[in-house]
């Protein structure tokens, strides 16, 4: 693909911003084919984040805000892959796959960033454990089990205390996002708790925080006004000024030495720089790359950087551009052209975009919004949010499947499945057979094994060399571990001897372990030391493998 | 609730028996407020099972065919909840809520089992680890995930010997659920096939392996000749009197020692009783319970088993009702009139039905049936399968967003999101501020911890007897070990000294780690003889604390 004639666009990220940058350029190009358009995601579908607040409160369900990003840019080539690393100098991106096993380089000849940003929840003692965020599809779906499985557990619960304590929600943060999933939840709770008797003598209590002197600051304070005395209308408490100090598994401390029992507290605040960003050689402000107004990273030629990831100069003013949708998808369409124009030796124009203005949703029926500087309020905000994101679905399948789903809402009762996702049985034990390959030199390392029966053994490739058996290892034994704590590829291959049963950890599992336990500090101290006196006879030359303790 | 007056019918479980049985319960005791229905089921919703393979296939979006068990029984009292156990003397269940931290009890006058079959997946080696079950919600969404992934890292690979084990799909057994599910995927990976350019140049492949000498022995073999034969047409590849021998990360071997690459093993054979009964002192054939024709366990008056969980005889005949959908339904039914005639003093009747017949899809828009003896193929078959199950949905709403996905079916085409459902940042990190209590006596104990930093005291409370201070514990310590071996309630109550932040690990985790490392082995063997040690001199009386081991 990467031939002299055919430019690759690779670009990383699949929200609006990268979403309409691929579909731009693939209608751009459409007679063009010395153009291959990249588009790499985690996630193979793109999500519409401002419905999240609707899928927690049961009135969409999760599946129907989700587009398959094959279906929307059939032309570019798709990577569903975790991101490793970007090359700079040679001009690759790093990609492991789904299993993570095979590692893979794509070649660039123009880069995209449109990674958006990330959550950071590290600033108040207890938050990063205790408190939900809500930024992707997963923290929707598992914030609407929560809620419901809050719901149930109210039911089935005898003492009024510890009720009470399940039946009152938090949520931290009166921007837009906050704003919306407390009304959402709010809305939703109170209108299923028919179903739940012994929850609803008790009654739910949902208590919106926030630091500001008034809410939806983005807007203006008439505005925010409004949506406060709204919201309190329909009986969410609303703490302003206020900051919260800590969270424990079943309450909340503010500023204000207010302790709020809850059992459910939602985290809207705190954004933090993609995990990516902070190893790149760029000018960044918290994260977000500094570009020119055309969206090339200042200092480039064939880097470029879009959404929320960028910080993108309002033309003819001073200041960013704010992280939402709407600029996102505009700079994605602009960001294409300026790409081909790029490409094409033509002049690169500026990114400009003043915005439309902006809306949120208070609650059922009722809406604020400033739209071209007008103000609105009410059921007419509410219908004109409904329509406008109802029209930016980018499918039509989509639209329907939404559309339906708020006629459903009308029609019957509100959605109360806590939706169980877990396998019959999750294991995570593994069968083998003679001869198979546990663990491949090379590969990248993900998982730490112990054997639970069988035997195995190390051996070590070396090109132009005969293999080199350097170990065997038997029940009881464990392998694997010292790629895990180096994050470098396999060192040497684990083939079986018999048919071998193993219980694998995830990097995640094992460093958690790890990196809390004495033990097991202690344990893998010494087995570090031991493994690494041993890599150091091994690479010396000639090689003379020890049957002690090699590395897998 | 359990007054003189109240009698307490208690159904465990929530399937097609339990629903209908719970449904006909309240139908019947509308003006009998002296009659309390409880209805306990692990998940808040009914599954409809015989749809699962359509799920897999991405026909039906999962969350369509579930329905809130308090929509379906509003007069019945739900409790979402894990049965830990079964009293028959003094007629009680013992329930963990959601967070199982607080053991409840559900006395009850009259008893139903209606708990379904579990799956057993140890027969062959390799096959718990590596075959992936289809029996829940979570299964077919698992599934459905898993096939999408394959297709998603097919089209990524580079190596043609890789790609083919991808793409090759292994269902095992040849019943109703088994062909379903070989042509529901089969289906949907040929329809699929053209988003993923490079997968569809190496090509699906599918192959469904059964035991007997024709599939879909429930019916007769010329209707099993013309599935195989329609299975064939569309290119899935029938093993007849084939068997698996193991199953590993990427292999099936066979009986006819054929080895096939695959990485998708599905398997629909192997039904194992649910795990409550191996504890219950009836009597069971292959964890079904015996009961008479009026569906009361042989020998009791307040015991009654239905569904798949009962082996119920053929009226009139000999043998007993097949484990199917349209049996459970009428014995849920009959269960209800019996139960009300026991209640009030009337005759028992026996349950009297013959089936109607039975009916599989054998892929797009062909079926089979075999109804009142006739025998149907085809197109017609396909759409009378349709209209029938589209009927038995439980609720409107359910069988609108099902007739909505099949007419979507045709528009659009077939969804391939692959759900990801985690949270941005899954912990099982916690923190607690000074004073917290972590783990309290008396409750179940699910957790083990490992303290990251702070201090927290054990303390243990005895009635009349002022609280006494057992060990203090702090960064790098653990504690909780001793209620997660032992299967029993908290024996001290942990409490915060400082602000504390620990790490947990469920009773999975830590079964699995304290049962295979050695390293844990003994290091665990050494603190519980500590530990048991300690509990005879506590026990004793009087109390001598001691300040070194206590169990948490």
């Amino acid at each position: 693909m990467a031939t002299a004639e055919t430019k690759n666009v690779v670009i990383l990220g699949a929200g609006f911003a990268g979403i309409s940058l691929a579909r731009e350029l693939g209608r751009l190009t459409k007679k063009t084919p010395s153009i291959q358009v990249h588009l790499v995601n985690q996630e193979n579908y793109f999500v519409f984040q401002p419905m999240l607040p609707e899928v927690v409160s049961c009135a969409i369900e999760p599946s129907h805000i989700l587009n398959p990003i094959r279906h929307l840019c059939p032309t570019a080539a798709f990577h569903q892959a975790t991101i490793t690393g970007i090359d700079l100098t040679s001009q690759k991106v790093r990609l492991a796959g789904i299993d993570s096993r095979q590692p893979r380089e794509l070649p660039y000849d123009h880069l995209v960033i449109s990674l958006g940003l990330a959550m950071n929840l590290s600033g108040v003692p207890g938050m990063t454990e205790h408190a939900l965020p809500l930024k992707t599809l997963g923290d929707a779906f598992h914030l609407r089990n929560h809620v419901i499985s809050r719901l149930e557990e109210a039911d089935s619960e005898s003492d009024a205390e510890r009720r009470k304590t399940l039946l009152t929600f938090v949520t931290i943060g009166g921007g837009f996002s906050g704003v919306e999933t407390a009304a959402a939840i709010n809305d939703m709770v109170k209108s299923v708790l028919r179903f739940y008797p012994q929850a609803q003598e008790t009654g739910a209590r949902m208590i919106l925080i926030h630091s500001r002197e008034y809410i939806l600051q983005e807007l203006e304070a008439g505005l925010g006004e409004f949506a406060t005395q709204k919201l309190q209308e329909r009986g969410v408490e609303v703490r302003l000024l206020t900051t919260v100090k800590a969270i424990t598994s079943n309450k909340v401390v503010l500023s204000t030495e207010e302790r709020i029992s809850a059992r459910t507290v939602i985290c809207t605040v705190g954004n933090a720089p993609h995990p990516l960003m902070t190893s790149l050689p760029l000018s960044q402000e918290r994260g977000r790359i500094l570009v020119d107004a055309t969206l090339q990273v200042t200092g480039t030629t064939n880097l470029w950087a879009l959404g929320d990831a960028a910080l993108v100069p309002v033309s003819g003013g001073s200041g960013y551009c704010p992280p939402t949708a709407q600029y996102a998808m505009r700079q994605g369409r602009h960001g294409a052209r300026n790409i081909l124009a790029e490409l094409a030796g033509g002049p690169l124009k500026p990114f400009r975009f003043g915005g439309y203005g902006q809306m949120a949703l208070i609650g059922r029926h009722c809406g604020i919004a400033k739209v071209f500087g007008v103000r609105l309020y009410g059921l007419f905000a509410w219908a004109l949010w409904r329509s406008l994101y109802l029209m930016k679905l980018p499918s039509f399948r989509s639209k329907a499947r939404v559309a339906i789903d708020w006629m459903f809402e009308i029609l019957f009762p509100r959605d109360i499945t806590k939706m169980a996702v877990e396998r019959t049985e999750q294991v995570n034990h593994a069968h083998f057979q003679q001869g198979d390959i546990i663990i491949q030199q090379g590969e990248i390392g993900d998982l730490f094994y112990i054997i639970e029966s069988g035997e195995v053994e190390i051996v070590r490739q070396s090109p132009g060399k005969p293999e080199e058996q350097l170990a065997k290892r038997s029940a009881g034994d464990s392998f694997g571990e010292l790629a895990l704590l180096q994050d470098v590829a396999r060192t040497a291959t684990v083939r079986c001897l018999t048919p071998v049963n193993v219980i694998s950890f995830n990097r995640k599992d094992f460093l958690q372990l790890t990196g809390s336990s004495h033990l097991f500090k202690t344990h893998m101290k010494n087995e570090l030391a031991i493994m690494e006196k041993q890599e150091k006879v091994l690479n010396a030359e000639p090689p003379t493998p020890s049957p002690q303790n090699p590395c897998a």
